[in-house]
């Protein structure tokens, strides 16, 4: 996850980390203590007791399942772990909010996000820090690793490298290649608009967004808005707000300018603010207090910077009808992990070949109406701990893959 | 492991496969049943049972985390599995006796692998088949994924390029690697010829022996027994006994034909093996009975072959005094899972940067010397199920790592 992405609280001692002070490791800092050895390990799921046990699991019964797997490979799903694990990889380039701290750094995430996937969507999931950062040699190198693994997690890979690798990886495997700084954030950013918009009586026709942030993050959160049909949605990043022909457009933004802000606007997030519905913000830029007062009633804030929302919740209350963060100790946390395990599981379930676009709207709406009945402006998306929410993502997409014709089963 | 390394018994069924005819997946057949799902899953080994957990093992705690690694990047053999995980790699080029079936057709043996090195070693093991067959992409495929991995175990890669592979590899990483099918073998059988020796009253020094086969297993197994001192070593490939300057040598051949049959032998294995004292089978070549009957008093007959020994042993045993094979249903198995497990325990343990010679030698003695009080002629090598095996062969490879200055702590 980048920093616009990580969706987690963060405390005075991380954050004084972020603002530069190195953290002392110590078993006395209870993350240390508990990062000791290693979040996760292999377990066996079959016997090794006795010779029998060894014959059947390795020479030479194994032999009789590797000659039909050689003959079928398809087999390969049936009869080994690989159709229930991912790889998490990442180059360590875009670590949280730490930046490129390369893929020793990046490990204990990696490690996390797989305890998550096993915990949350029964995933097995390895961490694969690389030691390359060139986007040719990182999709050559997973080309590679593909046949071991029913999917792909990429993770924490800076932006706008991280486009092309998804996109140039996915058109060379037949497995699911999934980006979840982009994706797994943009699925719950939008179940999170999908409740937002129920509670207010309008559909997201009815909106007009302004989103801050042309990371991963931004581009993937603006693209699914578009998918699901937004009103209007313009994007700002660091130069303002992005429009055809604007100076210093990368191809990616250059695509964006090309299908939003239908009003034309130009100038800063703050001209952009002024009579919109929602606020999404993905980068760490701050907004000011008069620029959300210029906002159209009924507002909605999604303050998603950790670990200081672009808006502070208290300031946001006064202007917003309805307002999440990524931080945990707020309300409305939208947080990736609501996302990708589902995500994966359901892909995995079907032996999806890849993540289409149906698949993702499906995941948010299936993770918008875990809530139906209980929606209120406090409670505009699931608690991560709530356990319906990955049967019912991994159901959804499963589903929409069957539908889409990427399933194999 | 190579046809001339699987040392475990192949049944009817197996051999009927190696004979070409293709087993049909059923769930009648428990080998089939067994592999269903795979053998190995991914285990938490820290609780996210609520926020405070989730505080801990991922964001925000997690940060703190990564940035001491950052900072300090042997910290993440403290704070990641790392330390403890070795990545299970193979092409698929020669896989069992089955040969070149590909990396998805590998993968229930790099599963089974990853099984035996958890249940033996503690060791945590990923299966990781690729989908490239050129040294040098392998090479550089591996030095990519080495920041995750403590080690490096290469397995059922044909020869030569699995010499290559090794050493280019080793010179470019800082972790361990060692091709089981070479040092495995060599290990276990240089600690089955010691107890054999010590058993008949020699030396190894005393011993003039003949090795046939010089594939992975053979070379290996030739280079450590030099290296302990064996008396006198001739090597037979499919054309007979290599001697300097004889065709058809490759480099690594040729190396050995420098080191080896100091006694300038020519002609095939049945000439070399007129009063030798060990034939160490490693190739499928049988021998005939008359050839065996000429060698030595007191003679030492490892026929290794599977599923058919070069030697039958009710054969064997008519010349021999000692007989081993590869097989579990005759006495003194040859079974690389003696060896593999403990040995990168050891190297692990003191996180070694490579595994030497030293470390090797070390490894065999130690495992001789588990039964040491109770050698027989039918008990010249511990069971695979001894719980002593791996213990011992970990202690002796970590004191041999820091005896040769490879060990980091």
């Amino acid at each position: 996850m980048t920093a616009t992405t990580d969706h987690s609280t963060l405390d005075s001692t991380a954050a004084s980390e972020l603002a530069g002070v190195s953290p002392r490791p110590s078993d006395d800092d209870p993350a240390f203590a508990l990062h000791r050895g290693g979040k996760i390990g292999i377990a066996l799921t079959v016997p090794l007791e006795n010779r029998e046990d060894l014959s059947l699991a390795y020479t030479p019964g194994v032999a009789r399942v590797c000659t039909a797997i050689a003959e079928t490979p398809a087999l390969a799903d049936d009869y080994t772990w690989r159709s229930n694990t991912v790889a998490v990889v990442t180059d360590g380039t875009a670590v949280l909010g730490l930046g490129d701290i390369g893929p020793l750094g990046s490990l204990p995430v990696m490690e996390g996000k797989a305890a998550l996937f096993k915990h949350f969507g029964g995933v097995d999931a390895v961490p694969l820090a690389l030691a390359c950062t060139d986007v040719e040699e990182i999709v050559e190198t997973v080309v590679r690793l593909a046949p071991s693994f029913g999917g792909i997690n990429l993770e924490d890979i800076s932006a706008p490298r991280c486009f092309a690798i998804e996109r140039l990886l996915q058109d060379r495997v037949d497995i699911p290649v999934f980006h979840d700084d982009q994706h797994g954030t943009a699925i719950v950013a939008l179940a999170a608009l999908e409740n937002a918009a129920k509670l207010t009586g309008r559909t997201l026709g009815d909106l007009r967004a302004v989103v801050s942030g042309a990371g991963a993050a931004g581009v993937a959160v603006t693209r699914i808005l578009l998918a699901a049909g937004i009103g209007d949605i313009a994007v700002g990043d660091s130069r303002g707000i992005i429009y055809p022909g604007r100076d210093a457009l990368t191809p990616v933004k250059a695509a964006l300018a090309a299908e939003t802000n239908s009003a034309g606007l130009t100038g800063s997030i703050t001209d952009a603010l002024r009579g919109a519905d929602v606020f999404l913000g993905l980068s760490s830029g701050q907004v000011p207090e008069e620029a959300v007062a210029t906002m159209a009633p009924e507002a909605i804030i999604f303050a998603m910077a950790n670990p200081d929302p672009e808006v502070e919740p208290a300031i946001a209350h006064k202007y917003a009808r309805i307002v999440a963060t990524g931080r945990s100790d707020y309300p409305n946390q939208i947080n990736n992990v609501l996302a990708f395990p589902g995500v994966f599981r359901g892909a995995l379930d079907v032996r999806a070949s890849r993540v289409t676009e149906g698949m993702k709207l499906a995941a948010a709406t299936a993770l918008a109406d875990v809530i139906a009945d209980e929606l209120a402006e406090d409670l505009i998306i699931p608690s991560v701990f709530d356990p319906r929410v990955a049967p019912a993502v991994s159901a959804a997409v499963a589903a929409a893959a069957r539908a889409d014709g990427v399933a194999r089963r």
